[in-house]
């Protein structure tokens, strides 16, 4: 068993099945030891979590969501390079979150996101980031990430 | 004649005049095997769509204000360039779609740009993104794009 | 002394303190010779400009909220680097401006980001960009930029 399937069992995290791309594009692309993961969302199934932060959506669910999405790219990621040990550094986030007018917190959000990286991959997860306020996402969904990894 | 401009021909597609920047910067940057193109928008000669895409712009004028910017976005590349046979794989795009509020089909607009990117490149075309909704774009354009490409 | 740490000194220049990251993450991410700066606010100490271009924060005032962002990513990567003399290029700046509603002069904004770039590193400072207008920013500051640069 790869280190970091063992690390998410200890965890007890089932990841999700891999979302399909909604339009044109693909999840990921590897080049040169750079993984450009694309926007995800929190989906898990039929299970998804739209809304406006800061108004019909609260932090805590907000933070939820974020860790849901991390969990997305970490599938996605999975199924591309067969074994998410070849990750060797978690490079940069872009955290996006659908705000309502006067939520700022945007931060305390994406770190559901940036915490699950690091429990998982500990070091190795610790990135460079901006996690700030859009004005609309695809279908409402309540946050959206993406991702660049250096991958062996 | 080289490849690309060949099978642009035969979409029938002259590509736009060079955007000039709207500010202290260029185009598109070319490092260590990948070009970084900045923002772009849907400008050919004096022809620009602008406006709030769900308000004063439709679904179908979005898509084209996508498409237009992604071949405006391929003008650069070639002045860069100088022959888009150079162009290995789109890696990323990252599209912003100037949204009225509850505007969210923001997957379908950037298809504009993605369909365009798939017909002239075919599978060297297929990149992974993110397409969101933003509350302002420079100029009120209604769409704008930023794409790395990987390139020989 | 550094070529660049003399070019700061002539411009009258004394960098911010290094700003602490708001979460889980890290200011900047350095992977095979490009340099990954997450986003960084308009922030010297305590000295911090909020509220929203257009509004409450008039465009002078962005401009210089967005030249003191430059200057805390500077610290930032002076930190990491050692010497900022090992800046090679800076490749692409994603410049974001906390707007109300139909404030669009967003690249005459993020020229204050772009214009100090200039004056300190001289045509290696020259990038790509892209200057855009997002619904909300975290603790409400009036600008955040990230920034990616090629380093020996």
């Amino acid at each position: 068993m790869s280190r970091i399937d063992a690390r998410l069992a200890e965890l007890g995290i089932d990841l999700p099945t891999v979302f399909p791309p909604a339009g044109n594009y693909v999840g990921c692309v590897l080049h040169d030891g750079l993984l450009h993961v694309g926007g995800h969302g929190p989906v898990n199934g039929t299970d998804i979590i739209t809304g406006k932060v800061g108004a019909t959506v609260d932090l805590p669910t907000a933070q939820r969501a974020a860790r849901m999405t991390a969990l997305s790219m970490l599938a996605t990621m999975r199924a591309e390079l067969g074994d998410l040990d070849r990750i060797r550094r978690v490079v940069k986030v872009f955290g996006m979150v659908n705000v309502a007018p006067g939520f700022n917190q945007t931060p305390a959000v994406i770190d559901g996101c940036s915490d699950l990286l690091v429990e998982v991959f500990g070091d190795a997860g610790r990135h460079t980031r901006s996690a700030v306020g859009l004005a609309e996402l695809p279908f409402d969904i309540a946050v959206e990430i993406e991702l660049i990894a250096a991958v062996d």
